[in-house]
């Protein structure tokens, strides 16, 4: 596919190209191809028009390293006018409703997109887009969610791009809908927050979702619109100026009660760029070797963005606590979500952890304010550890000789040993509550049972690995025949942090050979930490009733097609 | 075969062993059951005259943990004339030579030891021996080596019970030899120290060596004649009084030379119980799995003492080094040993590990000196990091930014992708230097082939589970089925440590259902720690080429005998 593409390439295309090397060129044309959408129905469509739609791309032709680069480059202008444009009222075309624009989904002959107002069909761009068919994600509909996520297309260039799609305007009356939606005003989710279209939702109420593998790797630092959302109550509305933060129990001297505002001027601002993960990450694999109980996430419920905010000991030093005590054990934490019977989210981690440097107390997320769905307008943050203990609009923290005796501590987030079944009494007390994760790796790409053609020769995989304690990942190998031999992966870390404080997530990538003598690839990946511990490879030994921590060997299988 | 033996327990022991519960018992009667060694082919002489010899034994019954215990009470004082018993001269009885003793091994028909000067035929004692059949390590030659590791021997009762068994005097010309051995004064390990008979040797020169599986589970803290020996080069000569420790390097604003007593005065004595494990500890399951380079290990290059000595932070500290200071990255440590070019034995660690409470520089092992195979009068200890970087015969420490250049560090202990092959070139800069190491768990009983009785319904299992970074054991689970079925292990952890801090090993035993439809036991051993990390199933993952921190999944198949 890549060298039919190659020969209809037109020479603007290709002196565009002249400007990559030859490497990063081959990481480009591999990304495309290793997308889970099948190219085959559009082929027909495509072909024909490729001249002209390279052509178009390659303005705004970029790579995967690149657009990872441009997003976490926050201190890129964009120009005033591509920030705020609107596509110009065209009265020569014609205009259609947004049920009309619906019919024109992915699996249409035309494919149509909407930008605020203006109507495009985007068919024969498609092919040519050079963040691949993530395009797709929005047919039928308005591309401005997924728009929003890559700072390359606020260019003047793109724009031109865009505009030389269109076919029409949107229908007026259909640009009003949707703002006066009924509300159920006794549904406490009622207030929830808007998410982002192309989350992958596990359950509304309480709203949990993950981001799509397919675009989880386009950035290092994780936008905050497709960071996965893991909410075990309905999302609380808090105004920022009425929130305060208490501090007290055992051995504080001087309790304290902030407010957002006294706490950013009275401490000093830090960030670290930190993994949250979902102790159910996965949970559908496991579910697959048998049977569990719980939300099915597959892969991606994780993320990884900067935070900033203040040091946790910060505070606690200065509510007078003594950094070397012997009594405190523990530090519980309590958010403005509050459960059915009354009761705040809460859980609690070490005193020893919550005196280190990297846990903070959180207000900004990637350099904005932390959206609602992830703690506005505070949260822990406490790197190398599971997602549940970072307990978001934080209200309370208090330390303790005990851990919290929150539900989420004691009744939840603890593995039972594979010899715990479904029959047996539940002896929360006989496992640890989960704090620190364990190494973990999975494909992001390709999808399950893609297809990829024997003449590619190579097949190009990617995905993240993460291990906690801040145990840096230091070795991502891929198989393509389910465990016999092994490729090294590139690896891409965090350049801030070192091998035992790595509290991001390391990206990798690898184009791997099609072994001869295969029909079906068995892909498998795993990584190794700082601590050289690595994963298991099937769920035999690390099954548990509630299908936390899975962290086996990801594998996908892939059909080799002959050509 | 222990419902036979209940039955001809006399009187006098049924009334012992009243004392203990019938959990207690349990664990008694199944401990000498699942050791290595056949009774089958003395059970006709053993039956007839284990009424007598079982009363006999009933003196000194105790139990697998009470032994243990007692090791660890050095508290518990022992009478004078019990320590210093000699054996009476017998003129009544013959005398033997050694050559003529050493006939009688534990596959003679008369199974004969001695203590000291006297002379004894402990066939029948054998079966009855409280401590199982391991007194068989010792047939045909002393007990001594054996007697002195377990402080239950040292009472009058037991010394009764031996004397009972005497039948000869040792030929006093033999009591004179082994003392002036002829020594090859060219030979660098001239000098090396002498070593308990019972340690399994992998090399001579250098000397290393493991502890009999059988024997490790004994004692919680390993004693020092058991603890397994891992030497790269000869053992130095140290004088104590001449010994010096040389601080300096970066940071180091009053360089120190300290001697042994001057730092045993000068800095607070502090302890830690802590294991050290070799990097090719089961290396030689590994090489099943596919061939690697090294010293064939079996399991039990690992071993777990109380080591006392004082804080590697203090010494830093009073060496003028800013605790927080972000220059210092490693801390390297050379040894006495020097190899053949004149260079010493070297490694380094993480200054932010040198700095942490746990790191001592050694004096004591056990309570007493540390021996010379395990560095005297100074080794570094690092808990929770591999072997190679707790350097032994210490002499220096340096700061530094840069790790340690030595080979040890460098070229060495590193551990490669399966990826990487023997024809390939071994790039040592891409993998860091083994530090933390990753979880572990083996069986020490029952040994690979070990038969058990289908009648018998239950097999006892016991082994050790350690992790690396103070990462405590929070379960051990055993599978008779190769991993297809679970149970959860007993363990037994230091009390004095807690599951972040773990510092020390964990022991665990279990008493296993044999399966009705299984003609062989798949035995499977795996260990989570408190990061939920667990063992791979295989080597097909962590396979290199060094066959280093090989920690798949232990297995040890086990025939079921149809009775």
């Amino acid at each position: 596919m890549h060298s039919t593409k190659g020969a209809l390439l037109s020479r603007r295309v290709l002196a565009l190209r002249k400007r990559f090397d030859a490497a990063s060129l081959a990481s480009f044309g591999s990304d495309s191809s290793s997308h889970s959408y099948s190219h085959e129905s559009r082929k027909a469509n495509v072909l024909p028009a490729l001249g002209s739609a390279a052509l178009l791309a390659g303005a705004g032709l970029y790579l995967w390293k690149n657009r990872r680069v441009a997003y976490a480059d926050a201190s890129r202008p964009v120009p005033k006018d591509v920030e705020s444009f609107a596509p110009p009222e065209r009265k020569d075309l014609p205009t259609f409703s947004k049920d009309e624009i619906g019919k024109h989904g992915k699996d249409s002959k035309r494919i149509w997109v909407t930008f605020k107002n203006g109507v495009y069909d985007i068919t024969e761009f498609v092919e040519a887009h050079p963040g691949g068919d993530k395009i797709l994600m929005a047919a039928g509909g308005s591309v401005e969610p997924f728009w929003a996520l890559y700072a390359q297309h606020k260019t003047e260039e793109v724009i031109e791009i865009l505009e030389g799609l269109r076919i029409g305007n949107v229908d007026p009356k259909d640009m009003a809908k949707d703002k006066g939606k009924f509300k159920d005003v006794n549904d406490p989710f009622n207030n929830d927050p808007a998410r982002h279209p192309a989350l992958l939702v596990n359950s509304q109420k309480p709203f949990n979702a993950e981001a799509p593998p397919s675009l989880l790797l386009d950035n290092f630092r994780t936008p905050n619109e497709l960071f996965f959302v893991r909410n075990h109550l309905p999302v609380p509305e808090i105004q920022i100026s009425n929130h305060k933060l208490n501090v007290e129990g055992l051995g504080i001297k001087k309790p304290i009660n902030l407010s957002v505002d006294v706490l950013k001027k009275k401490f000093k601002s830090t960030y670290v760029t930190s993994v949250v993960q979902c102790a159910g990450n996965r949970r559908a694999d496991m579910n697959d070797y048998k049977k569990v109980q719980g939300l099915m996430w597959t892969g991606t419920a994780i993320s990884n963005a900067k935070w900033t905010g203040v040091k946790l000991r910060d505070i606690l030093i200065s509510a007078g606590v003594d950094p070397n005590s012997k009594d405190i054990k523990h530090v519980h934490f309590e958010g403005a979500d509050i459960d059915p019977t009354g009761k705040p989210y809460g859980a609690s981690i070490p005193f020893t952890k919550a005196m280190s440097d990297e846990v903070i107390v959180a207000y900004d997320m990637n350099d904005e304010p932390i959206p609602r769905d992830h703690g506005f307008p505070l949260r822990l943050v406490c790197p190398g550890n599971v997602g549940a203990r970072q307990v978001k609009w934080l209200t309370c923290i208090r330390t303790s000789t005990e851990e919290s005796p929150s539900h989420w501590q004691q009744k939840d987030y603890r593995a039972f040993s594979p010899a715990v079944g479904f029959g047996d009494q539940l002896n929360f007390q006989s496992v640890p509550a989960i704090q620190e994760y364990p190494v973990q790796s999975a494909f992001c790409s390709p999808a399950p049972n893609f297809k990829v053609d024997r003449s590619d020769e190579t097949i190009n995989v990617a995905g993240y690995a993460w291990s906690g304690g801040g145990r840096g990942i230091i070795r991502v190998e891929v198989s393509p025949d389910g465990g016999k031999t092994w490729h090294s992966a590139e690896l891409e870390h965090d350049p801030e942090q070192d091998m035992d404080h790595m509290w991001a997530w390391t990206l990798w990538k690898a184009s791997i050979k099609i072994p001869e003598n295969l029909k079906t690839l068995d892909l498998v990946c795993k990584a190794t930490d700082r601590a050289y511990n690595t994963q298991p490879e099937t769920a035999s030994g690390i099954w548990n009733v509630r299908g936390l921590l899975h962290n086996a060997w990801h594998r996908v299988p892939v059909e080799v097609k002959e050509t």
